[in-house]
């Protein structure tokens, strides 16, 4: 089954990626744009069939290696 | 209102950072794992309130600055 895990930097973590977009939305002309945050989206195709078990692999994976939880948090979703 | 683009490679676009991902979660001992795909995740604060205008709004964003259309699709979601 496929794993969705997204990571986002924590509150209070600076984002310069965000930041400079933000920036570069005012200077094309959109208005109105508060605080822009950025971050990643890690799709896996799992072998694993058992949501369960499937979701807490896909945890594991997140805390070892696709996110850096001193300064991102992480969501695992299933599809 | 609150907009979340996630940005992904379209299908057949090459993704060396997944397979990267992909290949350290074999070496980390995570067995099963197929096909790996990253994207971006960008969420942004704004003041418009109607939720059909939000979007048009946040989707012109994406096709001008945050996806490049060519090889990478994007979707809106409002929160």
């Amino acid at each position: 089954m496929k794993a969705r895990v997204t990571v986002m930097p924590k509150a209070g973590v600076l984002d310069p990626e965000g930041k400079a977009i933000g920036h570069a939305l005012g200077t094309l002309g959109f208005n109105g744009v508060g605080e822009v945050r950025t971050g990643k989206i890690i799709e896996l195709e799992l072998t694993e069939t058992d949501p369960a078990a499937a979701r807490a692999q896909a945890e594991e994976m997140a805390r070892k290696l696709l996110a850096n939880t001193v300064i991102e948090s992480f969501r695992v979703e299933l599809a």
